[in-house]
């Protein structure tokens, strides 16, 4: 029964979209009925608590309150949601997960036994920590959360030998990356993806968002690309003199590292900075190797057209492997039929890990 | 209702491994219950409506006789099957399909009919083609069906750049793939596995059917190799001289054909000839370009592995594809997970209508 509402908070707190915010889901219940419910929608707007509460009125008295992480107790945009519900007299607040912020965790739950109200913590905990896999690395670690996406034939290519590459999947898999993209904060795109397919990198899809654009680039690069057709985009690159006028002003970074390749812990700890809690790296191979070897993939995307090409531009160049047991695996693997293709997406076990085994 | 018996038709066919028979099985219903059923064990073996008919006895009067393959109507290694069933005086035959052979279709059922039996024909047609596709194939062109099996990870690798190979599937999956040769006739192999991995290419699961193993070489190979362990091989090569002495003797076939590779064209029309029905073709991946390069593969299996491994052994090689709009496509795509790896079965486009879309 207790899951059931739970569940329910989780699903309405995924129709918001409220990066770098949360999602939250929030579920008022009394005599094992829902007679409120909310949802974080978008940033700065009141959180999902508080909606909740003001449709439940006064009935919230001696109700049941489901949230899917644990309210709030500071003024941020918006009034503290703990004295929202102990003013509105709820009797029992179960969350699904605790804050992640190492100094917040628990302090809210603290604050309403204080006043009285019981607390519980942990009921589909895995399931809420996946719904806010970015929010809770960003919190943890103040970088993005990384989500490598690449659409690729059923041998690993992502175009042919001559670079040809429209298109490898379906309509329905290319919605599904404008849904994506609508989704986090920014995407990223490496020089040779920016100048082979000159994309738009936004969101096509109603009420689509459209996230930062950032570009990675050790050379220079025209002003008129599709990229940089708005001025929402960030330019990271091994030499800022690549990028004058006024057009690129104040959109340039230089983040030089190795092998005069752009340095991308740089450039991850400058997104968190700039309040980057997600991050969709779409390409092309070049980039992709780069954030696998220096393990920064959180998640990997991989969107499987049933095609083979044979010889062609592999999706992952040389990432140092050389024995079966040291390749890199996938953990939590989950697969879905879009279109007439298979998405599989899985998560990079964590970089100790991974040097362990290596 | 109909269709419910028929699909335990199909299902207890699948028991047997009658190969290069057909699976068949049969079920006998009278009062809408199944009064007795049976299936063709194995080659040479009684059929499954003999089975059937011998377990029912006289109940098998007036009762309906539903069968996944049209009945035989001619002594073979068994009496032919229309005549036990006119004489068991079954009131009614329904068969999901009717026998490929061109010069047999419909003929029992005409024969059956001329008795006064009420006959029936495609109820759950496809199902049963599919139990049945590679004697379909064999019995309509005389060649062996061809299936493309490789294990391979996410980025369509088949080894690392040092060739290291083991084992890129689970052990779920390797057990799968004994199972799967268990159930073809031949298995087919380059010289380059052979050299590489040295495989036995058995069946290593109890009451494993060992099949024919096929070694195609355009060069020496010892006798000490693991495939040529027992008798039960053949070699396609470019020149014969290339395998002298007792062990290889009358196991060897000259097929050269261009480029001094070995005619795999030629290869499937002996296969043939020597009743090989279904053929696996297990690597590498200089075979596996050769076979889709030609057009002879009638189904693709990868078993994907969820790992990364960035530059090594692609599963294809060059197959002269420049534009996306002319890679090879797979029909009728399914997707299985064994152990944690994910299988995608499809088929190949017929010769024909490939050409065109190029």
């Amino acid at each position: 029964m207790q899951e059931k509402f739970m569940q329910r908070a989780l699903d309405i707190s995924l129709k918001g979209n409220p990066s770098p915010n949360p999602f939250v889901g929030c579920v008022i219940v009394k005599n094992n009925e829902i007679i409120a419910e909310g949802f974080h929608e978008s940033f700065g707007k009141k959180h999902a608590e508080a909606v909740a509460l003001e449709k439940a009125g006064s009935q919230a008295e001696d109700a049941v309150l489901y949230c899917s992480l644990e309210p709030c107790n500071h003024t941020g945009k918006t009034p503290p949601c703990t004295q929202a519900i102990i003013s509105a007299g709820i009797k029992k607040v179960v969350a699904a997960t605790l804050d992640p912020n190492p100094l917040m965790q628990g302090k809210s739950l603290e604050q309403l036994e204080q006043a009285g109200i019981e607390t519980q913590a942990g009921l589909l905990k895995e399931k809420a920590e996946k719904v806010n896999e970015a929010f809770f690395k960003f919190q943890k670690t103040k970088k993005p959360f990384v989500i490598l996406k690449a659409a690729t034939t059923l041998d690993g290519k992502i175009a042919t030998k001559s670079f040809d590459s429209k298109w490898i999947s379906s309509e329905e898999s290319r919605k599904k990356v404008h849904e994506l993209r609508s989704k986090v904060d920014a995407v990223l795109v490496g020089e040779n993806t920016v100048l082979k397919d000159n994309p738009q990198l936004t969101s096509r899809i109603e009420n689509g968002r459209n996230p930062l654009r950032v570009i990675v680039s050790s050379k220079k690069l025209s002003s008129e690309l599709n990229v940089f057709s708005d001025s929402n985009f960030l330019i990271f690159t091994t030499d800022s003199d690549f990028f004058s006028g006024q057009k690129f002003k104040a959109k340039v970074i230089k983040a030089k590292g190795e092998n005069n390749l752009v340095d991308l812990n740089k450039l991850l700890s400058v997104l968190g900075e700039k309040n980057i809690s997600s991050l969709l790296v779409e390409g092309g191979s070049g980039i992709f190797t780069s954030f696998l070897k220096e393990k920064l993939v959180d998640k990997l995307l991989l969107c499987i057209s049933p095609k083979v090409l044979g010889k062609g531009i592999s999706v992952f160049g040389d990432l140092g492997i050389e024995k079966i047991r040291n390749a890199i695996e996938l953990k939590n693997v989950s697969f879905e039929e879009v279109g007439t293709d298979f998405w599989i997406t899985g998560y990079l076990a964590k970089k100790k890990k991974r040097e362990e085994e290596n």
